[in-house]
C-alpha cells in the first residue's frame, strides 16, 4: 500500500513540474537514452519543458529517438536522473546537479541512494521497463516514437531478449510496445544487425589468435596493442569479445588477453558453471565474480599465457576431483 | 465462426486419437523438434500413446526435451505432420506416411496442402506458437518441460525475438511460457551461447578473405573447397554466414562465395532496401528474392569475383541514379 502511495506522490510531482532536465549516465547506451527519450517525449505532450543532458555525445545510430538535449533553453525546476546507479556516472557536465537530483529512476539495485526521492525496481531487465510502468501509471499515451525509445531501452539492456536478467514482465512489455507502434524490424536492424568494419577487423585478429588447451577445455584469445591500434577499435567495442571463448562447445574456461597501452595485459576469465573464475583471477592479483572475473600482468605475453594457463589448470583439476569424488 | 468451429473438430479428433504419430521435417530444427516434442507430452499426459518420426538424427543439444522416437511400438491411429510445409520435407523414413496425414499443424504459408486436415496459421513466428494456441484451446496443462520445448520453437524460428516475423503475439506467448516455468536461461545458453570449433575456424577463414569494394558500399567474402574442408564445418552451419558482410556498417551488398566440392562457386547475395539481389543473381543465372539472392558460377575464384562485382556495380549506380533523379 505505501509503494502504491510513493509512486502517487511521485507521479503527482511529475505532473506539477514544469521545467524537467533528464540526466543520462556518461558512455550513454540504448537504456539511458530510451528511458530519457521517453519521458522527454512523455513531458512535452503534457505541455512541459523538457530536455536530456549527458557528459558524452549520443551516437549518431540513437538519432531516431529524437532526443532534445539541454542547452540552457529552460531553468530547471526539476530534475530526473534516469538509469544512474551512482554518481560517479555523472561525468564533467553533470557536476552542477549532483545535490540537485529531485527524481532516480533505476533498475540497479546496487544504486547509491544519491537522489531525494527514488523510483527503483531491481527487478526490471532495464530501466526503460519502469518507465513503462510509470507512463501507463500517469495515464500518458505511449506514441509510436515513445515505444520505438522503450523498445530500444528494453532490448539493448537484455541483447535482445537474450540475457538472463529477461523475465516474462519484460516480454510483456515488448508485446505492449510492438502493438503500440515500435518499429521493431527497423530497430532491431540498427541496434543488433550492424558491425563496424573496425569491429570486424579485431574480430579477424582475435581468430586467428585463438588456442585451444588442456584438450579444449580452455580457449585463449589475444590482441597485442599494435594489433588492436591498427584496427582501429574502441576499448569499448572491445570489451563483449572477451565472451566469445567461452561459448565455443565443450570449453569450460574462456581467456582474452588484451595488451593495454601501458604494455601489460589485461586479462579477463569467463567460466561455466561450477569453475571459479575469481579463484583464477584473484590468484593473478585481480577480482570479480565467479563466472567472469579478470586482472592485469606486467610482462610479456608468453609470461602473462603461462601464469593464467597455470592457475587455470588448478581450477580445472579442481572440478576433476569434485568429479570423482 | 466457422474457423472456430474447424478449430474444435480438429480439437475433438485429436482428443479422441489414441495413437498419435507425430512427424518432423527432415535435418529437424528447434521449431519442427520443439512443436512435435510439446505435443507428444500434451497427448501422453492425457494418457494416449504418441511418438515422433524424423528421418534425420535429433542434434544432440535438443536432448533436454526428452522426444519418445517412434520405434514401432504402436499401430499409428492418427498421423500428424508438425512444420512440415510439403512432402519434400519428409525424408526417407517418413515415405510411408506421405498419403497418410490425418492432420497438419503449420506456419509456412507456402504450406502444399497435402494433409486431410490443416491447421495453418502464416502470422505465426514459428509453430510452437501454433501449438501454444492449440494446447490452451484443448485445455491441456503446460508444464514446465512443455513451455522448454516450445519456448525453443518459439525462439530459434525468430532468431531469439530478432527476425522480422516476431510479433507482439510471439512476446505474449513468451512471457506466458516464462510464467509456466520455461527455463529460459538454461535454454538461450544451448541455443545461443554455443558454436562448434569448427565454426570458429571457418569464421576466421571468412573473415582472412573479406575484402571490401567501390568505397566500403560490397564487401565480399570467399571460402574455398579446401579451406572448407580443413575446417570440418557442415554445409548448414556455412548457411547463416552468409548474413555477415550485410552487417558491416556502410555496406549496401554483402557477397559470400562458397567452392562446392565439384569446384563451381554457389554465391550469396544480400542487400539493404533499395538494392536488387534479386536483379543481380538473376543476370548470373540465379534467382531469389529483393533481399536476397543467389547463383552458381563455373569457373575459378577471380572469373567468379569479376563476374558478381560487375553485376554489383550495375545495381549500385541504378542506386545513385535513383538518388541523383
Amino acid at each position: 500500500m505505501s509503494e502504491i502511495l510513493e509512486l502517487l506522490e511521485l507521479i503527482s510531482r511529475l505532473l506539477h513540474a514544469e521545467d524537467v532536465l533528464l540526466l543520462c549516465h556518461k558512455n550513454p547506451d540504448g537504456d539511458t537514452i530510451g528511458s530519457a527519450a521517453a519521458l522527454q517525449h512523455a513531458l512535452k505532450n503534457l505541455g512541459k519543458n523538457a530536455a536530456v543532458l549527458c557528459a558524452d555525445p549520443i551516437p549518431a545510430r540513437y538519432g531516431y529517438m529524437r532526443l532534445e538535449p539541454y542547452t540552457g533553453q529552460f531553468t530547471p525546476g526539476y530534475v530526473v536522473a534516469v538509469d544512474i546507479a551512482g554518481i560517479q556516472l555523472f561525468g564533467d557536465a553533470l557536476q552542477p546537479y549532483v545535490e540537485r537530483v529531485d527524481l532516480c529512476i533505476d533498475h540497479h539495485s546496487s544504486n547509491a541512494g544519491y537522489a531525494d526521492a527514488m523510483y527503483l525496481d531491481g527487478g526490471a531487465a532495464a530501466t526503460a521497463e519502469i518507465i513503462y510502468e510509470l507512463l501507463r501509471a500517469m495515464n500518458a499515451e505511449i506514441t509510436p516514437l515513445i515505444a520505438d525509445c522503450l523498445y530500444t531501452g528494453l532490448s539493448t539492456d537484455t541483447g535482445c531478449f537474450l540475457y538472463s536478467n529477461t523475465t516474462a514482465h519484460t516480454h510483456t512489455v515488448a508485446a505492449a510496445l510492438m502493438e503500440a507502434g515500435a518499429r521493431v524490424e527497423d530497430l532491431n536492424a540498427i541496434l543488433f544487425e550492424s558491425k563496424t568494419r573496425e569491429r570486424m577487423a579485431i574480430e579477424k585478429v582475435a581468430l586467428d589468435n585463438l588456442e585451444y588447451h588442456f584438450e579444449g577445455r580452455c580457449a585463449l584469445m589475444y590482441m597485442t596493442r599494435e594489433e588492436i591500434a591498427a584496427s582501429g577499435v574502441n576499448m569499448s567495442d572491445l570489451e563483449d569479445l572477451t565472451g566469445l571463448p567461452r561459448k565455443i562447445e565443450g570449453v569450460q574456461v574462456g581467456v582474452t588477453l588484451r595488451q593495454l597501452p601501458g604494455a601489460s595485459y589485461k586479462i579477463s576469465v569467463r567460466t561455466v558453471k561450477g569453475v571459479d573464475a575469481c579463484a583464477i583471477a584473484k590468484r593473478l592479483g585481480g577480482g570479480g565474480h565467479a563466472r567472469a572475473a579478470g586482472c592485469e600482468l606486467e610482462g610479456n605475453l608468453d609470461n602473462a599465457k603461462a601464469a593464467v594457463l597455470a592457475e587455470v589448470e588448478k581450477e580445472l583439476k579442481k572440478l576433476d576431483e569434485a568429479a570423482g569424488s
